[in-house]
């Protein structure tokens, strides 16, 4: 199995290590500071853990075993076929990160990048290995949560966006291939989508931030978790999709007329969402309440797991 | 504890039915057609012995014993503090239903609608009971789904819905509770905001509808159904939500702009839409694909329920 190089250190170049190396893969991890990677290394071991625990994986001493850290990135690329970068997400440094990696670079490696909203375009066009260049966007951690949205530089060539899909669908993830270039991808499209009306029902006075959380999460949230929004409304009609676009078809185009101002994401916004949250939820428990959050993604993960198996995917 | 009447005994009747009587309510159902209410004495018996399987429910047998058939609106109104009411989806229906009601109706009896798209305003302004009626709009099927979207009309009294909100909850129900009537209430606003995105994105050719389900299913999707869309990202930046619209507020309002052209739910998209979701499953088998996305939510209801008690809520 080929060599994994991973340029950048924290939690999602953590998370990363963690998926190539339990599929079997000698990984090597970079990052520019020494510190965050030899953090990196105690935080892989204590989520090895938890995975284990939730019987997401069997040996974990035989994943630490693979993953290696490297203080050069020359080293740590030398020999890999792929390297996944997960640098901060800014573009001067991702256009600087690049800039070195295009120097050290083998020439068939391929460089997918964990950028959630810079387009490849944007960094990798003055780069002899542009066209091995594309975004591999996972949702985090990619080790708990299988999407990978691929996205292509109007340079990228299609063997590498194939090289990529295959090689995440070997270890495990779940990717999608993008046709172009298109602000926040696929999954923050959608995501913003639905955070713009909630914002709106909220500004609006309709019901409150925790009423759309319960909406969503005791509602169509749970179909949405194991089929997505076009199996779940292909399912809710008895003669199918089109079915249910001739049934509701006029009542979401009502909601569209209702809805068509853009949103200001402004800092009063912000302000009014973040004082309703810290009421739920003081500022000091935002960490502890967020590995809450990996560990029940690492049930449900299980879960799901099992279901397949028992009820059919 | 109270007697609950419920006047429409399909599949949304049905499931209401099981939501009472599990919890130790009487309950009375009631259907214009008689075939309908005999159809409906089968199918909850068999969703009884599915929610018993999946350990849903301890004991069917007294359920089923808790559930009686009426043959006229009266009986089954007679003594009812509260009715639910779940008939076809049609305005002049809705209409004819609720004048029946309001002759036979007691004096402090509140009456709910399970309508997803007519607002209350529409069909009760002229009935005396006017001021006790509200739309109690469920997720399907309510005795695995809890979500209950409370709506008020202009008359509606508080009292009413204090009391509606309050049995939701005491029977095992996740009732939010609406300030004012709006097109799709909650649950289908931030639906059809999803939808409408992810139909762009597909007829914009950036990737299949397979994809987009893809997307939501094995990436945010599985967030949402623990943790509503606004906890989501209050843990996603480690300052809290505010950071995060700090962070990420820019690419939504990019998102927006890309995407303010309001969407044609027209024919034609939904005949490519059908033809998409026909290649995947045929139509013969939509059936069989959604009473095993209803075991798929039993099971996902058990799952919740034990990681709430292991992990915590």
């Amino acid at each position: 199995m080929e060599k994994i190089a991973l340029i950048g250190s924290g939690l999602v170049g953590q998370a990363w290590a963690i998926v190539f190396a339990r599929a079997g893969h000698e990984v090597a991890l970079y990052d520019a500071s020494p510190m965050t990677l030899e953090q990196a290394e105690v935080t892989i071991a204590s989520r090895l853990n938890d995975l284990t625990r939730f019987k997401l994986i069997d040996d974990p001493d035989s994943v630490l075993g693979r993953i290696s850290y490297a203080i050069k990135t020359s080293d740590a690329v030398a020999g890999a076929r792929y390297i996944q970068e997960s640098v901060p997400e800014r573009l001067e440094v991702k256009r600087e990160v690049y800039k070195d990696l295009d120097r050290v670079v083998g020439d068939d490696t391929i460089i997918g990048s964990s950028t959630s909203g810079i387009p490849a375009s944007a960094f990798t066009e003055s780069l002899a290995c542009r066209a091995r260049c594309l975004v591999a966007h996972p949702i985090n951690p990619p080790s708990v949560t299988p999407l990978v949205e691929l996205c292509p530089a109007p340079w990228t060539d299609a063997t590498a966006m194939d090289y990529v899909f295959e090689l995440m669908t070997r270890v495990g993830q779940s990717p999608i291939r993008l046709k172009k270039e298109t602000p926040g991808f696929v999954a923050n499209r959608l995501q913003g989508a639905l955070l713009s009306m909630a914002l709106r029902l909220v500004e609006d006075g309709v019901c409150t931030a925790e009423e759309v959380d319960i909406a969503i999460r005791d509602g169509i949230g749970r179909r949405w978790s194991f089929i997505g929004p076009f199996e779940t409304i292909d399912l809710n009609a008895p003669g199918g999709i089109a079915d249910y676009i001739d049934r509701y078809g006029p009542l979401y185009e009502e909601i569209e007329r209702s809805t068509i101002a853009p949103l200001d994401w402004s800092p009063a916004l912000a302000r009014r969402l973040e004082a309703e949250r810290r009421e739920r939820l003081p500022a000091d428990r935002l960490s502890e309440r967020s590995e809450w959050r990996d560990r029940r993604l690492m049930a449900l993960a299980g879960h799901n797991r099992a279901a397949d198996e028992k009820i059919g995917k």
